[in-house]
C-alpha cells in the first residue's frame, strides 16, 4: 500500500492524497460506508458503487460469529464473498467486544460469550491478526482496547500502555504482504497519553494510523480537541484514519485537522428512520409536510433517487413501511456523504479549504424544513 | 391498446402476441410483477426492469387508502409517482375488499372500514373507475364481486349476474381514451356460469378479459379445468388475463389452456422468505446445506444475482437478517419468472409448446435440493 500526498490546503491541515491498494486507487480524503454483515444495509454492491463509494469497512466481529472467517476464506476471501471488487477496510473486532455487557478484559485480550451459542470466546492480538488475514481486506487494523468515555486517568494510562503493548504484538502477527495494518492511537481525553501513544505507534512504524476512541457521542468540541492535538503527531507521509466519525460537521472539522478516512454507519441508519441529508440540513421524511411535497430530495443532486423520486413517494414509501423506502434513502445519504468527500477534496486542491467548510455549514446550518 | 396475434401454438391453445399501450409494447404470454404500494417491495424500478419485466402490476385498494389517487395523479400519475415509465396494470380495488373480514356486500357496491382511519368507504364501479382513472394505468380493471370458494350455485349465480350489470356500469364510467378496460369473468367453478359470464361480458365489448376468482390455494387440477371451459369463449383477437396466477406450473398449464398474461406475488413473497426458484424446482436458502454452497442459486442464470453471488453468501445474509437478501432473492426469483415467459413464447413461437412444457416440468419437479 501506498500513500502520496497530492496537495495541502493554505491556512489548515487539511490534505489531498491517494492511497494505492490491490484492489484499486483512493481518493482521501475519504468516507467509508459500513458493509457490517459483508453487506451494505438495503444497497447492492453496484449501487454502492453508483453513489461513489471507493472503500467500505466490514466488521471483523460480526464476521467472526456469522459466517466465521473461515468460511469467507473458503469462499475466495471477502472480495469474492460480498461481491465488492473495490478496496475494503476491516476494524479489529475490539470496537463491538469491549462495548459487550458481559466481557472480561485481562492483560493478553477480551473473554466474551457468542450471541448466540453462549460459547466463550477469546480475542486478542494474535487471534484479530489471524481472523483478519483469513478475512482478506485491504487494510486491517490493530487490536486495540477501546477505552470508555468518560474515564479516569490512572485507567487510561494503564489501557494506553496495554493498546501499545498489543500493537506490537498485532505487527509481530500479521504476515500477509497484501495487507495495510494499521496502528491506532488511543489515550481517552488526555493529551499527553495521546501524544505518548502517537509517538510510540509511530515508532513501530504502520503504513497509517488511525485515531480511535473519539466516538460521535461525545460531542464536537471533544472531538476538535482530541483530534487537534493527536494528528499533529502522525507522520505527514501516511494515511490518517479517524475511526467511526460521524456526522457531515465532524468530518470538515476533522478535515482541517488533517484526517484522510472516515467510516461511520450515520448515513444508512439515518436513511433507515427516515433522516436524509441535503446541503440545507437534515429533513425527516415522515414528516406530514413531505406528503405533498413533489420536489426530490436534494433538487441538485445527481443520485439515483433525487434522479427519479420526490420526497412526496419516500413519504408514501416510509409510511407504507415499503423496504424500497430504505434502499432509496439509503442511495441518497451514501451519495450525500461521497459528494461531500469530492467537495472537500476539490476545495484542498484549490486551496481554499477554510473558505468551502464555513460555506458549507453556514448553508448545512439553515435547516429550513422538516 | 392493440393486441397483435403473432404465433399460435401447434396442438395446444398456447398464443403468442404483442399488446401495445401507450407505454411500450408487451411481449405475451407475459408475467406482470406486483408493485402493491406503487413499489416493488425490495426492488428499485431500475432493478425490475433489469430482471425483463416488461409491464407491472399495482393495487388500486392499497393505493386509495394511501397516499390516495388524488394525491398520485397531481404527482402526475402512477407512472411519474413511481418512476416506472413501462405499461401499468391496476386491479379494480375488488379482490382486496371483498376479502375483508368486515365489508358489507349490497347489489350497488361494497362498504368496507379504511384500515387505519376507521372511516367508512363506499366502493362501486363508478368509485372504481374514478381511482383507476386518476391513478393512470394502462391497463385497468372491472369492478366485479370475487366469489369465495367454495361457493353454492345460487349464490354464484347471483354474483355473476351482478358482475354483469357492474360492468356495463364501469364501462359507462370509464372515459379515458389512453387506458385500456378489460372486463372479468366470474362464475366460480361452474362451468355453464363461467359460459354464460364470458359470452355476456364479450357481449360489452372490451379490449382485453380476465379470468378472475381462481386463486392459486384452490389447486393446479381446479385451475387447470376453469381455464379449460372458459378460455375458448373468450375472442381470439383479445388478451386473456388469468388474474392472480401463479405458481410457474399454474402458469405453464394456463398458457397452453390460452392465456396471455398473469400476475402473483409468489415470486417477490417467497424470496423474503428465502425460498427461490431453480430450474430444477425451488429451494429454501435458510437450510443449512446451503451453509458452504459456493454455487450460484441457479448456475446458468444470468440475473445481477446469480452472476455475482452464492448461495453460501445469501444464506449468511437470511441468517443475519440483511434487507440485501431480500433484495437479491426478488431479483433472482422475478428474473426467473420472465426468464420462464421468454422460454414460453419461444416455444409457441416454434410450434413446440407442449413438448417445452413437459421437458420444463419434469426438470423442475427434480427438486433434488433444499
Amino acid at each position: 500500500m501506498q500513500f502520496k500526498l497530492l496537495a495541502k490546503d493554505r491556512g489548515t491541515q487539511a490534505r489531498r492524497g491517494t492511497l494505492s491498494t490491490p484492489h484499486g486507487e483512493i481518493q482521501t480524503p475519504i468516507f467509508m460506508p459500513v458493509a457490517t454483515h459483508a453487506a451494505m444495509k438495503a444497497m447492492t454492491p453496484l449501487q454502492v458503487r453508483e453513489t461513489g463509494a471507493q472503500i467500505i469497512l466490514s466488521n471483523t466481529y460480526h464476521l467472526h460469529l456469522h459466517p466465521g472467517e473461515q468460511l469467507v476464506q473458503k469462499a475466495g476471501g471477502l472480495h469474492r464473498f460480498m461481491a465488492w471488487d473495490g478496496p475494503i477496510l476491516t476494524d479489529s473486532g475490539g470496537f463491538q467486544v469491549f462495548s459487550l455487557p458481559n466481557k472480561r478484559i485481562t492483560e493478553d485480550g477480551v473473554f466474551f460469550r457468542h450471541e448466540d451459542t453462549g460459547e466463550e470466546i477469546f480475542l486478542d492480538p494474535a487471534k484479530a491478526m489471524e481472523i483478519q488475514m483469513a478475512l482478506g481486506a485491504d487494510i486491517i487494523m490493530n487490536f486495540d482496547e477501546c477505552i470508555p468515555y468518560p474515564c479516569d486517568k490512572g485507567y487510561a494510562e494503564r489501557s494506553t500502555a496495554k493498546t501499545l503493548r498489543w500493537a506490537k504484538q498485532c505487527k509481530e502477527a500479521h504476515t500477509r504482504k497484501d495487507q495495510a495494518l494499521f496502528g491506532i492511537v488511543q489515550g481517552s481525553v488526555f493529551e499527553d497519553l495521546r501524544r505518548h501513544c502517537a509517538r510510540e505507534m509511530v515508532k513501530l512504524d504502520f503504513p497509517g494510523y488511525a485515531i480511535g476512541g473519539v466516538s460521535v457521542g461525545e460531542g464536537l468540541e471533544l472531538l476538535k480537541l482530541v483530534v487537534g492535538y493527536t494528528a499533529p503527531h502522525l507522520p505527514e507521509d501516511k494515511p490518517r484514519y479517524l475511526m467511526g466519525v460521524g456526522l457531515p460537521e465532524d468530518i470538515l472539522e476533522s478535515v482541517e485537522r488533517g484526517i484522510d478516512m472516515f467510516d461511520c454507519v450515520i448515513p444508512t441508519r439515518y436513511a433507515r428512520s427516515a433522516t436524509l441529508f441535503t446541503n440545507r440540513g437534515r429533513i425527516r421524511l415522515t414528516n406530514k409536510n413531505f406528503r405533498r411535497d413533489f420536489y426530490p430530495i436534494e433538487p441538485n443532486c445527481d443520485c439515483y433517487t433525487c434522479r427519479n423520486f420526490t420526497r412526496a413517494y419516500l413519504h408514501h414509501l416510509f409510511g407504507a413501511n415499503e423496504v424500497l423506502s430504505a434502499i432509496l434513502a439509503s442511495i441518497h445519504n451514501v451519495h450525500f456523504y461521497l459528494n461531500m468527500m469530492s467537495r472537500i477534496r476539490q476545495a484542498i486542491e484549490e486551496g481554499r479549504y477554510a473558505a468551502f467548510k464555513n460555506e458549507f455549514l453556514a448553508e448545512y446550518k439553515r435547516q429550513d424544513r422538516g
